[in-house]
């Protein structure tokens, strides 16, 4: 399958080290995506949300394990059940606030991603199919709520 | 940028028609990921999670335009305020109902997917990053209600 960069993710974020983990840890912090001109008449009518779907390539990772230790826990777990960059396919998503959106440059907050990081995709965030109810989170269950302070400390998440 | 298929969402949906446009129309029938074998070791710890996200090839996108009707509205939308498949990268995600993990089988309900469609890959769903408040999403707002038991009529969504 061959995917290609549709623009470019700008953040104030240069290195992995002091990156948010996950989105609510730069919750202060905007960042723009450059669309590349030539999709710019695919953001038709997206000012209308309020918040959107980002998903990129993590162009840092260059390598995967089946099993990872995540920056919240001491114990390996499977990548599946992690949000680490490092996976088989690097495809990252993160939901992101929509705050302005200027020719083909669209504003945003709750950053997490690093500087330069090429964009694959825009999907609107739409909480009918997108929100669940009864969650359980597994081995995060005790620790997602330290999630929001988290940052890197240069590993690749 | 090469990606590739990890394994395969099996569903009863054969055809676009009849397929839900979102998982939410399709929250009683069930379907299975078979991952490649080679993967299965990145599935440890998953099992406590009751919600995943996949991430998907819309395999049967051959094109896209960058202003299309969607579905539920009579007039353009940029491609990028919508969730159809013929988009620049055509890369899918939708967030199921986790059931059961067998080896390298994994059972899921709340399916809005083709059967035969190749998986990219598999996240867990964390309602601390994942979930939103004060959400507005713009064209979608009198019709996201409609959602749930529109099925596909043949279109690329």
């Amino acid at each position: 399958m061959d995917f290609k960069s549709i623009g470019v993710i700008r953040t104030p974020f240069k290195n992995l080290e002091g990156t948010p983990i996950q989105p609510i840890g730069g919750s202060k912090v905007e960042g723009t995506v450059e669309l590349n001109p030539e999709y710019v008449e695919g953001l038709k009518d997206l000012d209308g949300f309020s918040h959107i779907i980002l998903l990129y390539h993590f162009h840092k990772a260059k390598d995967y394990a089946l099993q990872v230790k995540p920056y919240l826990d001491p114990v390996k777990r499977g990548v599946f059940a992690t949000r680490i960059p490092g996976r088989p396919n690097p495809i990252g998503m993160s939901i992101v606030r929509l705050k302005d959106i200027q020719g083909n440059v669209i504003h945003f907050r709750d950053v997490d991603i690093i500087d330069g990081t090429p964009l694959l995709d825009i999907k609107p965030y739409i909480p009918v199919t997108d929100v669940k109810d009864n969650v359980k989170i597994g081995w995060l269950e005790d620790k997602s709520k330290k999630m929001s302070d988290k940052k890197g400390d240069g590993r690749i998440k």
